[in-house]
Protein backbone atom coordinates (compact mmCIF):
# COMPACT_ATOMS: atom_id res chain seq x y z
CA UNK A 1 0.00 0.00 0.00
CA UNK A 2 2.18 3.03 -1.42
CA UNK A 3 -0.81 5.81 -0.98
CA UNK A 4 -2.42 7.10 2.04
CA UNK A 5 -5.69 6.04 1.77
CA UNK A 6 -8.74 8.43 3.48
CA UNK A 7 -11.61 6.24 5.17
CA UNK A 8 -13.25 10.19 5.53
CA UNK A 9 -13.36 13.24 4.92
CA UNK A 10 -14.27 15.77 7.81
CA UNK A 11 -14.70 19.44 7.37
CA UNK A 12 -17.73 20.11 9.36
CA UNK A 13 -17.79 21.12 13.25
CA UNK A 14 -20.71 18.87 13.95
CA UNK A 15 -19.11 15.53 12.86
CA UNK A 16 -19.44 12.96 15.90
CA UNK A 17 -15.78 12.22 15.09
CA UNK A 18 -14.60 15.77 15.80
CA UNK A 19 -17.16 16.02 18.88
CA UNK A 20 -15.76 12.60 20.19
CA UNK A 21 -11.54 14.10 19.86
CA UNK A 22 -12.95 17.11 22.09
CA UNK A 23 -14.69 15.20 24.87
CA UNK A 24 -11.69 12.44 25.07
CA UNK A 25 -9.35 15.98 26.98
CA UNK A 26 -11.82 14.88 29.98
CA UNK A 27 -10.39 11.72 32.08
CA UNK A 28 -13.92 10.14 32.66
CA UNK A 29 -14.53 10.38 28.76
CA UNK A 30 -11.29 8.85 28.00
CA UNK A 31 -11.41 6.44 30.55
CA UNK A 32 -15.32 5.31 29.49
CA UNK A 33 -13.51 4.96 26.30
CA UNK A 34 -10.47 3.52 27.60
CA UNK A 35 -8.82 5.55 24.93
CA UNK A 36 -5.36 7.72 24.71
CA UNK A 37 -4.93 10.86 22.12
CA UNK A 38 -1.47 10.85 20.08
CA UNK A 39 -1.27 14.26 19.18
CA UNK A 40 2.04 15.32 17.02
CA UNK A 41 4.73 13.96 14.65
CA UNK A 42 7.26 13.08 17.58
CA UNK A 43 4.55 11.06 19.70
CA UNK A 44 3.01 9.40 16.86
CA UNK A 45 6.84 8.16 15.38
CA UNK A 46 7.48 7.27 19.25
CA UNK A 47 4.21 5.00 19.00
CA UNK A 48 5.05 3.47 15.41
CA UNK A 49 8.67 2.64 17.32
CA UNK A 50 7.42 1.10 20.14
CA UNK A 51 4.49 -0.84 18.56
CA UNK A 52 1.77 0.91 20.26
CA UNK A 53 -1.60 0.15 18.56
CA UNK A 54 -2.42 3.47 16.92
CA UNK A 55 -5.99 2.82 15.67
CA UNK A 56 -6.77 6.25 13.84
CA UNK A 57 -5.08 9.30 12.63
CA UNK A 58 -6.42 12.22 11.95
CA UNK A 59 -4.35 14.61 9.41
CA UNK A 60 -4.74 17.92 8.20
CA UNK A 61 -1.67 18.76 5.79
CA UNK A 62 -2.31 22.43 6.25
CA UNK A 63 -0.78 22.37 9.60
CA UNK A 64 2.32 20.05 8.79
CA UNK A 65 5.73 21.66 10.12
CA UNK A 66 8.16 19.15 8.14
CA UNK A 67 8.32 16.68 5.06
CA UNK A 68 7.98 13.20 6.39
CA UNK A 69 4.69 13.16 7.66
CA UNK A 70 3.63 11.43 4.82
CA UNK A 71 6.12 8.35 5.05
CA UNK A 72 5.18 8.28 8.73
CA UNK A 73 1.30 8.19 7.79
CA UNK A 74 2.09 5.12 5.28
CA UNK A 75 4.00 3.02 7.65
CA UNK A 76 0.48 3.71 10.55
CA UNK A 77 -1.72 2.81 7.90
CA UNK A 78 0.66 -0.43 6.74
CA UNK A 79 0.00 -1.16 11.05
CA UNK A 80 -3.82 -0.62 10.54
CA UNK A 81 -4.08 2.88 11.33
CA UNK A 82 -7.41 4.21 10.03
CA UNK A 83 -6.67 7.82 8.48
CA UNK A 84 -9.38 10.71 8.10
CA UNK A 85 -8.63 13.63 6.59
CA UNK A 86 -9.69 17.11 8.48
CA UNK A 87 -10.03 20.58 7.53
CA UNK A 88 -8.20 22.77 8.77
CA UNK A 89 -11.18 24.63 11.46
CA UNK A 90 -12.19 21.43 12.70
CA UNK A 91 -8.83 19.83 13.49
CA UNK A 92 -7.63 22.92 15.36
CA UNK A 93 -10.88 21.86 17.26
CA UNK A 94 -9.70 18.03 18.04
CA UNK A 95 -6.01 19.23 18.69
CA UNK A 96 -5.10 19.90 21.65
CA UNK A 97 -1.94 21.58 21.39
CA UNK A 98 -1.89 25.54 20.87
CA UNK A 99 0.31 24.94 17.64
CA UNK A 100 -1.28 21.61 15.78
CA UNK A 101 0.85 19.64 13.61
CA UNK A 102 -1.94 18.17 11.86
CA UNK A 103 -1.63 14.48 13.45
CA UNK A 104 -3.50 13.26 16.01
CA UNK A 105 -3.70 9.45 16.98
CA UNK A 106 -5.70 8.11 18.73
CA UNK A 107 -4.89 4.52 20.85
CA UNK A 108 -6.11 2.27 23.33
CA UNK A 109 -4.95 2.71 26.88
CA UNK A 110 -2.59 0.02 27.40
CA UNK A 111 -3.22 -1.39 30.90
CA UNK A 112 0.59 -3.57 32.11
CA UNK A 113 0.77 -5.52 35.39
CA UNK A 114 3.89 -6.25 36.94
CA UNK A 115 3.56 -9.77 35.75
CA UNK A 116 3.54 -8.07 31.93
CA UNK A 117 6.94 -6.63 32.20
CA UNK A 118 9.62 -8.46 30.33
CA UNK A 119 12.57 -9.69 30.99
CA UNK A 120 15.52 -7.80 31.70
CA UNK A 121 17.44 -6.62 29.01
CA UNK A 122 20.97 -7.15 30.86
CA UNK A 123 22.47 -8.56 33.96
CA UNK A 124 21.59 -6.17 36.09
CA UNK A 125 17.61 -5.25 36.20
CA UNK A 126 17.34 -1.17 36.08
CA UNK A 127 13.77 -0.38 37.11
CA UNK A 128 12.26 3.03 38.61
CA UNK A 129 8.84 2.85 40.44
CA UNK A 130 7.16 6.47 41.28
CA UNK A 131 4.87 6.54 44.21
CA UNK A 132 1.76 8.68 43.68
CA UNK A 133 3.03 11.35 41.58
CA UNK A 134 0.70 14.03 41.07
CA UNK A 135 2.12 16.09 38.32
CA UNK A 136 1.17 15.00 34.51
CA UNK A 137 4.35 17.51 33.68
CA UNK A 138 6.72 15.65 36.07
CA UNK A 139 5.67 12.37 35.54
CA UNK A 140 5.85 13.16 31.50
CA UNK A 141 9.45 14.36 32.04
CA UNK A 142 10.24 11.12 33.94
CA UNK A 143 9.17 9.06 31.18
CA UNK A 144 11.45 11.13 28.76
CA UNK A 145 14.42 10.39 31.18
CA UNK A 146 13.09 6.58 31.49
CA UNK A 147 13.24 6.49 27.65
CA UNK A 148 16.58 8.08 27.29
CA UNK A 149 18.35 5.38 29.91
CA UNK A 150 16.10 2.32 28.70
CA UNK A 151 14.80 0.93 31.98
CA UNK A 152 13.58 -2.63 31.64
CA UNK A 153 10.40 -0.96 33.11
CA UNK A 154 9.03 1.65 34.95
CA UNK A 155 6.27 0.59 38.01
CA UNK A 156 3.64 3.51 38.80
CA UNK A 157 2.45 3.15 42.37
CA UNK A 158 -0.76 4.07 43.92
CA UNK A 159 -0.44 6.69 41.14
CA UNK A 160 -2.39 10.33 41.63
CA UNK A 161 -1.90 10.87 38.24
CA UNK A 162 -3.38 9.91 34.94
CA UNK A 163 -0.85 8.14 32.54
CA UNK A 164 -2.86 9.06 29.56
CA UNK A 165 -3.67 12.93 30.59
CA UNK A 166 -2.15 15.12 27.21
CA UNK A 167 0.08 16.64 29.38
CA UNK A 168 1.84 13.63 30.11
CA UNK A 169 2.08 12.22 26.80
CA UNK A 170 3.48 16.04 25.79
CA UNK A 171 6.34 16.19 28.68
CA UNK A 172 7.20 12.14 27.69
CA UNK A 173 7.46 13.59 24.31
CA UNK A 174 5.80 10.04 23.17
CA UNK A 175 7.84 8.15 25.31
CA UNK A 176 4.94 6.97 27.30
CA UNK A 177 4.59 4.39 23.84
CA UNK A 178 7.73 2.88 23.50
CA UNK A 179 8.56 1.90 27.81
CA UNK A 180 7.27 -1.15 29.53
CA UNK A 181 4.76 0.43 32.48
CA UNK A 182 3.05 -1.28 34.99
CA UNK A 183 0.74 -0.31 37.10
CA UNK A 184 0.66 -1.65 40.85
CA UNK A 185 -0.43 -1.40 44.50
CA UNK A 186 2.83 -0.84 46.96
CA UNK A 187 2.82 -3.78 48.45
CA UNK A 188 2.15 -5.91 45.90
CA UNK A 189 5.54 -3.88 43.88
CA UNK A 190 7.19 -4.28 46.76
CA UNK A 191 6.52 -8.29 47.62
CA UNK A 192 7.68 -8.37 43.53
CA UNK A 193 10.68 -6.40 43.80
CA UNK A 194 11.98 -8.44 47.01
CA UNK A 195 11.19 -12.04 45.39
CA UNK A 196 13.82 -11.07 42.72
CA UNK A 197 16.29 -10.08 44.74
CA UNK A 198 15.87 -6.40 43.59
CA UNK A 199 17.63 -3.70 45.66
CA UNK A 200 15.59 -0.48 46.67
CA UNK A 201 17.27 2.62 46.39
CA UNK A 202 15.39 5.64 47.46
CA UNK A 203 16.61 8.99 47.84
CA UNK A 204 16.24 11.08 51.29
CA UNK A 205 17.65 13.98 52.58
CA UNK A 206 18.68 12.05 55.90
CA UNK A 207 20.87 9.31 54.27
CA UNK A 208 24.19 9.24 55.26
CA UNK A 209 25.35 7.95 51.91
CA UNK A 210 25.88 9.89 48.95
CA UNK A 211 24.44 8.55 45.93
CA UNK A 212 27.19 8.73 43.86
CA UNK A 213 29.14 7.15 46.65
CA UNK A 214 26.35 3.76 46.12
CA UNK A 215 27.40 0.46 44.19
CA UNK A 216 24.25 1.05 42.05
CA UNK A 217 25.81 -1.80 39.36
CA UNK A 218 23.44 -4.45 40.87
CA UNK A 219 19.94 -5.05 40.00
CA UNK A 220 17.95 -2.05 41.34
CA UNK A 221 14.76 -0.13 41.60
CA UNK A 222 14.95 3.47 41.99
CA UNK A 223 12.24 4.55 44.15
CA UNK A 224 10.81 8.00 44.08
CA UNK A 225 8.29 9.41 45.66
CA UNK A 226 5.33 12.10 45.59
CA UNK A 227 6.18 16.02 44.80
CA UNK A 228 5.43 17.78 48.07
CA UNK A 229 5.54 14.14 50.80
CA UNK A 230 7.76 12.48 49.03
CA UNK A 231 8.15 8.38 49.64
CA UNK A 232 5.81 6.85 52.11
CA UNK A 233 6.67 4.95 55.41
CA UNK A 234 6.33 1.78 53.86
CA UNK A 235 8.86 2.83 50.83
CA UNK A 236 11.41 4.33 52.95
CA UNK A 237 11.29 1.48 55.59
CA UNK A 238 11.68 -1.01 52.31
CA UNK A 239 14.80 0.39 50.70
CA UNK A 240 17.79 -1.24 51.04
CA UNK A 241 20.38 1.38 49.92
CA UNK A 242 19.54 4.63 51.01
CA UNK A 243 21.03 7.50 49.26
CA UNK A 244 21.06 10.74 49.37
CA UNK A 245 21.44 13.44 47.04
CA UNK A 246 23.89 16.83 48.27
CA UNK A 247 22.04 20.00 48.90
CA UNK A 248 24.37 22.91 49.09
CA UNK A 249 21.81 25.67 49.55
CA UNK A 250 18.48 26.52 51.32
CA UNK A 251 16.49 24.01 49.82
CA UNK A 252 16.28 20.09 51.13
CA UNK A 253 14.93 18.98 48.14
CA UNK A 254 14.92 19.18 44.11
CA UNK A 255 12.17 18.89 41.45
CA UNK A 256 11.01 15.12 41.96
CA UNK A 257 11.64 14.59 38.15
CA UNK A 258 14.70 16.19 38.37
CA UNK A 259 15.98 13.78 41.76
CA UNK A 260 14.94 10.65 39.43
CA UNK A 261 16.84 11.80 36.50
CA UNK A 262 19.92 12.31 38.62
CA UNK A 263 19.57 8.91 40.16
CA UNK A 264 19.19 7.23 36.60
CA UNK A 265 22.44 8.84 34.95
CA UNK A 266 24.02 7.77 38.37
CA UNK A 267 23.09 4.35 37.48
CA UNK A 268 24.43 4.36 33.94
CA UNK A 269 27.63 6.26 34.47
CA UNK A 270 28.67 3.50 37.07
CA UNK A 271 27.22 0.80 34.45
CA UNK A 272 29.43 2.31 31.68
CA UNK A 273 32.37 2.67 34.23
CA UNK A 274 31.91 -0.87 35.23
CA UNK A 275 31.33 -2.54 31.54
CA UNK A 276 27.95 -3.62 32.01
CA UNK A 277 26.11 -0.79 29.79
CA UNK A 278 28.35 0.82 26.35
CA UNK A 279 28.31 4.20 24.67
CA UNK A 280 25.59 4.32 22.14
CA UNK A 281 28.31 6.73 21.19
CA UNK A 282 27.19 10.29 19.51
CA UNK A 283 24.68 11.29 17.11
CA UNK A 284 26.28 11.62 13.44
CA UNK A 285 25.83 15.37 12.49
CA UNK A 286 23.82 14.51 9.37
CA UNK A 287 21.65 12.55 11.33
CA UNK A 288 17.43 14.09 11.31
CA UNK A 289 16.68 14.85 14.85
CA UNK B 1 9.11 45.33 67.35
CA UNK B 2 7.66 41.49 69.27
CA UNK B 3 4.07 41.89 67.52
CA UNK B 4 2.31 42.05 64.07
CA UNK B 5 1.49 45.47 62.87
CA UNK B 6 -1.06 45.53 60.13
CA UNK B 7 -1.02 49.13 58.53
CA UNK B 8 -4.63 48.20 56.92
CA UNK B 9 -7.19 45.71 56.97
CA UNK B 10 -8.73 44.77 53.59
CA UNK B 11 -12.10 43.47 53.64
CA UNK B 12 -13.88 44.77 50.24
CA UNK B 13 -13.35 42.99 46.92
CA UNK B 14 -13.11 46.77 45.55
CA UNK B 15 -10.51 47.72 47.83
CA UNK B 16 -7.52 49.22 44.74
CA UNK B 17 -4.75 47.29 46.71
CA UNK B 18 -7.14 43.81 46.06
CA UNK B 19 -7.33 44.92 42.30
CA UNK B 20 -3.71 45.48 42.22
CA UNK B 21 -2.28 42.74 43.02
CA UNK B 22 -4.78 40.66 40.63
CA UNK B 23 -3.40 43.30 37.42
CA UNK B 24 -0.32 42.41 38.58
CA UNK B 25 -0.19 38.43 37.14
CA UNK B 26 -0.30 40.02 33.97
CA UNK B 27 3.76 40.52 32.37
CA UNK B 28 2.90 44.24 31.03
CA UNK B 29 1.15 45.10 34.90
CA UNK B 30 3.84 43.62 36.72
CA UNK B 31 6.38 45.43 34.14
CA UNK B 32 5.26 48.53 34.53
CA UNK B 33 5.40 48.33 38.00
CA UNK B 34 8.53 47.02 38.04
CA UNK B 35 7.11 44.39 41.01
CA UNK B 36 6.96 40.44 41.75
CA UNK B 37 4.40 38.45 43.26
CA UNK B 38 5.88 36.46 46.15
CA UNK B 39 3.26 33.56 47.26
CA UNK B 40 3.40 31.19 49.71
CA UNK B 41 5.44 30.38 52.73
CA UNK B 42 8.65 28.50 51.10
CA UNK B 43 8.85 31.76 48.66
CA UNK B 44 8.58 34.29 51.27
CA UNK B 45 11.19 32.20 54.10
CA UNK B 46 13.67 31.72 50.53
CA UNK B 47 13.24 35.51 49.79
CA UNK B 48 13.89 36.05 53.41
CA UNK B 49 16.99 34.36 53.58
CA UNK B 50 18.73 35.94 50.60
CA UNK B 51 17.87 39.55 51.52
CA UNK B 52 15.27 40.09 48.67
CA UNK B 53 13.39 43.36 49.78
CA UNK B 54 10.02 42.20 50.35
CA UNK B 55 8.24 45.97 50.40
CA UNK B 56 4.50 44.49 51.37
CA UNK B 57 2.81 41.26 52.64
CA UNK B 58 -0.81 40.23 51.98
CA UNK B 59 -1.74 38.44 55.38
CA UNK B 60 -5.07 35.96 55.29
CA UNK B 61 -4.56 33.79 59.23
CA UNK B 62 -7.95 31.85 57.90
CA UNK B 63 -5.44 30.51 54.89
CA UNK B 64 -2.07 29.48 57.18
CA UNK B 65 -1.03 25.81 56.58
CA UNK B 66 1.44 25.49 59.27
CA UNK B 67 2.31 27.49 62.49
CA UNK B 68 5.31 29.14 61.81
CA UNK B 69 3.96 32.06 59.51
CA UNK B 70 4.02 34.58 62.56
CA UNK B 71 7.33 34.14 63.13
CA UNK B 72 8.21 34.60 59.49
CA UNK B 73 6.03 37.76 59.19
CA UNK B 74 7.65 39.48 62.22
CA UNK B 75 11.28 38.94 60.61
CA UNK B 76 9.89 40.24 57.24
CA UNK B 77 8.19 43.05 59.06
CA UNK B 78 11.44 43.96 61.21
CA UNK B 79 13.50 44.11 57.39
CA UNK B 80 11.19 46.48 55.98
CA UNK B 81 7.96 44.40 55.11
CA UNK B 82 4.54 46.67 55.65
CA UNK B 83 1.72 43.92 56.26
CA UNK B 84 -1.83 44.12 55.20
CA UNK B 85 -4.70 42.13 57.10
CA UNK B 86 -6.87 40.49 53.99
CA UNK B 87 -10.23 39.00 54.55
CA UNK B 88 -10.59 35.71 53.14
CA UNK B 89 -12.52 36.47 50.32
CA UNK B 90 -10.44 39.50 48.63
CA UNK B 91 -7.51 37.53 49.80
CA UNK B 92 -8.57 34.30 47.45
CA UNK B 93 -9.37 36.67 44.55
CA UNK B 94 -5.53 38.21 45.13
CA UNK B 95 -3.73 34.48 45.02
CA UNK B 96 -2.18 32.88 42.15
CA UNK B 97 -2.47 29.98 43.95
CA UNK B 98 -5.25 27.25 43.80
CA UNK B 99 -4.41 26.25 47.14
CA UNK B 100 -3.45 29.94 48.73
CA UNK B 101 -1.25 29.57 52.03
CA UNK B 102 -2.71 32.91 53.30
CA UNK B 103 0.75 34.87 52.26
CA UNK B 104 1.81 37.00 49.29
CA UNK B 105 4.46 39.48 49.29
CA UNK B 106 5.37 41.80 46.68
CA UNK B 107 8.84 42.71 45.86
CA UNK B 108 10.56 44.94 43.30
CA UNK B 109 12.11 43.17 40.08
CA UNK B 110 16.12 42.94 40.96
CA UNK B 111 17.68 43.53 37.49
CA UNK B 112 21.16 42.53 37.74
CA UNK B 113 23.93 42.92 34.99
CA UNK B 114 27.64 40.29 34.35
CA UNK B 115 29.52 43.14 36.53
CA UNK B 116 26.53 42.96 39.87
CA UNK B 117 27.61 39.13 39.87
CA UNK B 118 29.57 38.46 43.04
CA UNK B 119 32.97 37.18 42.98
CA UNK B 120 33.17 33.53 42.77
CA UNK B 121 32.84 31.51 46.16
CA UNK B 122 35.84 28.85 46.18
CA UNK B 123 38.85 28.83 43.83
CA UNK B 124 37.03 27.39 40.56
CA UNK B 125 34.12 30.00 39.49
CA UNK B 126 30.46 27.79 38.95
CA UNK B 127 27.69 29.05 36.04
CA UNK B 128 24.86 28.04 34.36
CA UNK B 129 24.25 30.09 31.11
CA UNK B 130 20.96 29.10 29.75
CA UNK B 131 19.85 30.57 26.09
CA UNK B 132 16.45 31.34 24.88
CA UNK B 133 14.59 29.30 27.69
CA UNK B 134 11.02 29.34 27.04
CA UNK B 135 8.85 27.69 29.50
CA UNK B 136 8.57 29.16 32.93
CA UNK B 137 8.39 25.83 34.42
CA UNK B 138 11.44 24.74 32.84
CA UNK B 139 13.26 27.97 33.59
CA UNK B 140 11.88 27.54 37.52
CA UNK B 141 12.69 23.98 37.99
CA UNK B 142 16.63 25.30 36.67
CA UNK B 143 16.70 27.97 39.35
CA UNK B 144 15.96 25.27 41.96
CA UNK B 145 18.41 23.07 40.63
CA UNK B 146 21.02 26.02 40.44
CA UNK B 147 20.47 27.09 44.03
CA UNK B 148 21.09 23.32 45.25
CA UNK B 149 24.40 23.28 43.20
CA UNK B 150 24.93 27.00 44.90
CA UNK B 151 25.85 28.55 41.59
CA UNK B 152 28.05 31.23 41.67
CA UNK B 153 25.73 32.85 38.93
CA UNK B 154 23.17 31.90 36.46
CA UNK B 155 23.32 34.18 33.10
CA UNK B 156 19.95 34.60 31.37
CA UNK B 157 20.77 34.84 27.67
CA UNK B 158 18.55 36.34 25.44
CA UNK B 159 16.06 35.14 27.37
CA UNK B 160 12.48 34.40 26.10
CA UNK B 161 11.01 33.55 29.75
CA UNK B 162 10.04 36.26 31.97
CA UNK B 163 12.12 35.50 34.78
CA UNK B 164 9.40 37.41 37.26
CA UNK B 165 6.39 34.99 36.08
CA UNK B 166 4.66 33.04 38.63
CA UNK B 167 5.00 30.20 37.77
CA UNK B 168 8.94 30.43 37.78
CA UNK B 169 8.72 31.94 40.99
CA UNK B 170 6.86 28.71 42.16
CA UNK B 171 8.34 26.41 40.11
CA UNK B 172 11.70 27.50 42.36
CA UNK B 173 10.21 26.95 44.97
CA UNK B 174 11.60 30.34 45.93
CA UNK B 175 15.05 29.77 44.68
CA UNK B 176 14.82 32.78 42.25
CA UNK B 177 15.38 35.30 45.43
CA UNK B 178 18.46 32.96 47.03
CA UNK B 179 20.32 33.29 43.49
CA UNK B 180 22.55 35.79 41.61
CA UNK B 181 20.54 36.00 38.63
CA UNK B 182 22.28 38.51 35.82
CA UNK B 183 20.91 39.08 32.38
CA UNK B 184 22.89 39.57 29.20
CA UNK B 185 23.20 39.45 25.70
CA UNK B 186 24.97 36.97 23.92
CA UNK B 187 27.97 38.59 22.91
CA UNK B 188 28.27 40.30 25.88
CA UNK B 189 27.84 37.35 27.80
CA UNK B 190 30.53 35.40 25.40
CA UNK B 191 32.83 37.86 26.09
CA UNK B 192 32.57 38.01 29.66
CA UNK B 193 33.42 34.53 30.22
CA UNK B 194 36.34 34.80 27.98
CA UNK B 195 37.94 37.65 29.77
CA UNK B 196 38.05 35.50 33.04
CA UNK B 197 38.86 32.53 31.37
CA UNK B 198 35.77 30.25 32.49
CA UNK B 199 35.45 27.15 30.08
CA UNK B 200 32.53 26.94 27.84
CA UNK B 201 30.58 23.41 28.98
CA UNK B 202 27.73 22.52 25.94
CA UNK B 203 25.54 19.61 25.79
CA UNK B 204 25.17 17.95 22.46
CA UNK B 205 24.52 14.76 21.04
CA UNK B 206 26.99 15.16 18.84
CA UNK B 207 30.07 15.65 20.75
CA UNK B 208 32.38 12.51 21.46
CA UNK B 209 33.13 13.16 24.40
CA UNK B 210 30.80 11.56 27.60
CA UNK B 211 30.12 14.04 30.27
CA UNK B 212 31.22 11.84 32.63
CA UNK B 213 34.81 11.76 31.30
CA UNK B 214 35.16 15.35 30.97
CA UNK B 215 37.82 17.76 33.31
CA UNK B 216 34.48 19.60 35.43
CA UNK B 217 37.05 20.48 38.42
CA UNK B 218 38.64 23.96 36.33
CA UNK B 219 35.95 27.39 36.29
CA UNK B 220 33.34 26.75 33.98
CA UNK B 221 29.91 27.61 32.62
CA UNK B 222 27.20 25.08 31.89
CA UNK B 223 25.50 26.46 28.66
CA UNK B 224 22.40 25.16 27.99
CA UNK B 225 19.99 26.19 24.77
CA UNK B 226 16.16 26.40 24.16
CA UNK B 227 13.34 23.86 24.62
CA UNK B 228 12.92 23.10 21.17
CA UNK B 229 16.45 23.77 19.22
CA UNK B 230 18.78 23.83 21.84
CA UNK B 231 21.74 26.03 21.42
CA UNK B 232 22.35 28.57 19.22
CA UNK B 233 25.52 28.28 16.08
CA UNK B 234 27.49 30.91 18.29
CA UNK B 235 27.39 28.88 21.82
CA UNK B 236 27.79 26.20 19.96
CA UNK B 237 31.04 27.01 18.58
CA UNK B 238 32.00 29.23 21.32
CA UNK B 239 31.94 25.72 23.43
CA UNK B 240 35.40 24.87 24.73
CA UNK B 241 34.27 21.40 26.22
CA UNK B 242 31.49 19.98 24.24
CA UNK B 243 30.31 16.82 26.15
CA UNK B 244 27.08 14.34 25.48
CA UNK B 245 24.90 12.88 27.60
CA UNK B 246 24.27 9.14 26.93
CA UNK B 247 21.21 8.36 25.40
CA UNK B 248 19.99 5.09 25.21
CA UNK B 249 16.85 5.15 24.01
CA UNK B 250 14.18 6.29 21.12
CA UNK B 251 14.73 10.01 21.83
CA UNK B 252 18.03 11.83 21.18
CA UNK B 253 17.31 14.85 23.66
CA UNK B 254 16.23 15.29 27.73
CA UNK B 255 13.63 18.17 28.75
CA UNK B 256 16.29 21.12 29.38
CA UNK B 257 16.16 21.48 32.69
CA UNK B 258 16.82 17.53 33.68
CA UNK B 259 19.67 17.95 31.22
CA UNK B 260 21.07 21.11 33.24
CA UNK B 261 20.72 19.21 36.35
CA UNK B 262 22.34 15.93 35.01
CA UNK B 263 25.18 18.47 33.82
CA UNK B 264 25.33 20.50 37.14
CA UNK B 265 25.39 17.49 39.45
CA UNK B 266 28.37 16.21 37.16
CA UNK B 267 30.38 18.88 38.57
CA UNK B 268 29.53 18.54 41.96
CA UNK B 269 30.63 14.50 42.38
CA UNK B 270 33.90 15.89 40.48
CA UNK B 271 34.22 18.36 42.47
CA UNK B 272 33.32 16.69 45.65
CA UNK B 273 36.18 13.88 44.57
CA UNK B 274 39.12 16.14 44.10
CA UNK B 275 37.94 18.08 47.24
CA UNK B 276 36.93 21.18 45.94
CA UNK B 277 33.83 21.03 47.71
CA UNK B 278 32.68 19.04 51.00
CA UNK B 279 29.85 16.90 51.34
CA UNK B 280 27.27 19.13 53.25
CA UNK B 281 26.15 15.64 54.95
CA UNK B 282 22.97 14.77 56.07
CA UNK B 283 20.00 16.70 57.30
CA UNK B 284 19.21 15.69 60.92
CA UNK B 285 15.91 13.33 60.94
CA UNK B 286 14.50 15.89 63.68
CA UNK B 287 15.12 19.18 61.17
CA UNK B 288 12.03 21.04 60.35
CA UNK B 289 12.44 20.87 56.57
Amino acid sequence: MKELVFVESISSFQNPRVKQAVKWRDRPDRDQDQVVLIEGYRALTRALSGEYPVREVYVCPEYFQGENEEELLLRLQARGAKLYRVAPGPFAKMAYRDRPEGLLGVGPQVRRRLEDLPAPAGPAGFYLLAEQTEKPGNLGTMLRSADAVRLDGLILCDSRTDLYNPNVVRASTGSLFTLPIAEAGSAEALAWLQQRNIAIVSASPHARQLYSQADLTVPLAIVVGAEQFGLSDLWLQAATVPVRLPMFGEADSLNVATATALLLYEVVRQRLAAGLLQDPGPVPESADC
